[in-house]
């Protein structure tokens, strides 16, 4: 599967060849996003990064991974400016951006939206989030920094133990990963929740009819000993009181003191971010940013990596990166 | 006359022989707009891209124009982030933005602040709408459309039938088309509009100052056969009561079956876009998406060129385009 | 000292030998800016400008010197679309988008927030202004504007004659200024303010410590006989009514007038803009625009060459400028 010409709009459209197919790109594109390299495989191409809903994080993200192919980006940035406010549908929008643009990422508040607007567009549609539906390049990531993670310890996602905490409920990136997940065999998952925010039914069944092994509990001590340990945050208007909302995020919280106790040496931490760094969330303290198996700022690093790949697939120059290598007087003073 | 160096503010700086230049020149970009071929010509140019009023489309659209010849874009949306609010003059405005810019793009919703700012900018500034006053690259990209359209049936702009429908009271761009077809000959206009939203008299007296012959009326009934029909929409808030707007809204759809009854065979169907898709609004129903003869996404897609073009001519390029030329490794995956 | 891999957060960091670094180098900026000459220097590398406080001047002034030297630009304005919103650390957001970027240019409403998020930053951070405390690039264009103003007069910095006018009290320009020029000898203040916005103590300290000399008067009658008149805005909003600032106010306008009686025939006038021209401020008048010596839009000119010199110090190729050279077809229409 190419993907050339391609819209990417959910974890449905996957298999996992072409999960392995995008990540093996993904990797060799890391000499681009370290600055050790240079290719201008996309030089003249124009993303249109159309984010009707605010997100710096991931707008950012699709557009430096669009640059670092050298390509040019066009954005937009929240509801109000849009014609789509003045009526227009869905439809002649993405007919008429699409005349611009040689491929689009769209972020939308509403569920289904990016897919009728892929309806509408000439050119490949990348779904960047369209409200609690799905942020197919987010779970993506979560995957292949998983996969990237166990490796250096010599597991693999087959076979892994997962633990995944928080508002199991709401969180879009949970559920997203968790169907991912199907696609692989023998997976054990832990899922830490208040019962109120409970991972939804049909991901529990979608998991149980992979074959995978689900423990269900609302306590972190004693269930952490994992593999990965995915943490979610707990969003304060999920609950019918502040009192009610402090008093779940307490139970849930991770820290140093608790990774040591109830952790595995190697246990990775994993997050969406952005982390609530404010006390009364406070849902991964920064007391862990010195572990080193706090994984959450190579996720960050790693949706580079997959956004060049997704970019480089859908435009149909993924064999052709290298070719068109360049060198470039300046390098990065990165000091990770 | 060459632009070069030159500001466009006004549809009152063409002639005929400059607005055949134009399309030329517009016509010589297809190639690259297309990705058939890419270009270089203004590389490391600057377009300063200045829309103090929110618009995705126009901004958009003369953002990818300018990447199409290899520039850059820096941008600024809105009024709130601007020094213009803190009481800078826009000659000041003008000034500095300007020094660091090669070209600036400008949309400000007060009519006349364009040509203001223009005194103060030492490069051309190209008005893209300022308020109700001109909006002339939209007039030049409907032309050259009309002239395109007709010219596949054999048709020219002399010599035409034109029917513009909605509110050509304070439709800007239907007057500042008008205006345009001034330069040419024997048009017939049929002016359709309810009564409150007739075309204004001093329009009409250019039309027929020009030559051409107009009729004016309130009904699409039997006057739809007309080589082009413009439509524009009819905004609730130019009436008393929602009531009477969509009691005359009711009038003026226009949908297949309507088309089918009273529009020739090849009459061209144009809108300057957005076109207001809700139930109560509906200008142009989607049912028409089908019919080959809705050239509004065409009017999209001519917007790139005319820009184009109008960049290259005031940065005195035009004639060099070809020379720039390089090859890309990506292709557009346009299905349209 | 070299600033490659440094951060730029502090006029404190610089001493004179540094200054005049960076000052050779915007000089040799000069060409490159004006486009006389196109440089691809920095082709490939990506400025995040991160602007959670609007400013479009400071925006679009880092933007377009990164563009100027071959980069990209990557942007966020405002506050709202932004992680640190929902509770995200400075630290984190850091972390996220020094993954993506080559360097970064920040302003952010906070005292003391670069400088935080610069620790969480793996690429070189310039601080493009933080709230009250410091905007360093604003203070050494000053100083830049001052010592170009004065060689073609055959003078210097050290033993020049600066009268400071209007809020000294509240224009960080002035303050941070001040402490650059205290890095020089012999110089001659004059600060002239409403005692209610007089230059604060701990500033005049440092100034006669540096055995520089202060006057300090309340009136600009017989006080602007200097050799730079550097005007700053008085905000309405510092005073407890519209009638007491306008009182102000009127005692501390500059026009043409009030130049031709008080000023020396080649004192030159500074600001550091946006300056107010609505009637109630008007703290500069435009007649002055024809005055030789009004040096406001050179001010704005200077900013983009030294922000060219510290993007090309902080990233290591401030001496490989000129091998990137490249021709282009197109020139500048700047008619200054």
């Amino acid at each position: 599967m190419s993907f050339t010409g391609e819209h990417i709009l959910s974890v449905h459209q996957f298999d996992r060849d072409s999960i392995q197919n995008i990540f093996n790109i993904a990797r060799n594109m890391a000499p681009y996003a370290s600055r050790n390299k240079r290719t201008k495989v996309l030089e003249g191409a124009i993303l249109g990064n159309l984010f009707f809903e605010a997100s710096t994080r991931t707008r950012v993200s699709f557009g430096c991974a669009f640059n670092l192919l050298g390509g040019e980006v066009r954005e937009t940035t929240g509801m109000e400016s849009s014609a789509l406010a003045k009526g227009e549908s869905l439809f002649d929008t993405a007919r008429v951006i699409s005349s611009y643009s040689d491929v689009i990422a769209m972020r939308h508040p509403q569920a289904g939206s990016v897919a009728e607007f892929a309806l509408g567009s000439r050119v490949p549609v990348i779904n960047g989030g369209d409200g609690a539906n799905e942020h197919p390049t987010q779970a993506l990531l979560d995957l292949f920094t998983i996969e990237r993670e166990l490796a250096s310890s010599g597991l693999t996602v087959d076979g892994m133990h997962i633990a995944m905490v928080g508002d199991l409920k709401h969180g879009r990136t949970v559920h997203s990963l968790s169907k991912l997940l199907c696609l692989f065999n023998n997976i054990r998952f832990t899922l830490i929740a208040p019962s109120a925010l409970a991972m939804p039914d049909d991901i529990i069944s979608a998991i149980e009819n992979a074959g995978h092994k689900v423990t269900i509990t609302d306590r972190l001590e004693g269930n952490l000993s994992a593999d990965i340990v995915y943490q979610t945050r707990i969003q304060e208007e999920r609950f019918s009181s502040k009192d009610e909302a402090n008093l779940y995020r307490g139970k849930f919280r991770l820290n140093q003191q608790i990774y040591t106790r109830y952790c595995k040496s190697n246990t990775v931490i994993m997050h969406p971010l952005p982390r609530d760094s404010r006390e009364e969330a406070n849902e991964l303290d920064n007391d862990l940013n010195l572990n080193p198996n706090l994984a959450i700022f190579r996720q960050a690093d790693n949706g580079i990596l997959v956004r060049m790949a997704l970019f480089a697939l859908t435009l149909g120059v993924a064999d052709k990166v290298q070719d068109y290598e360049c060198s470039v007087p300046w390098f990065s003073h990165k000091n990770v």
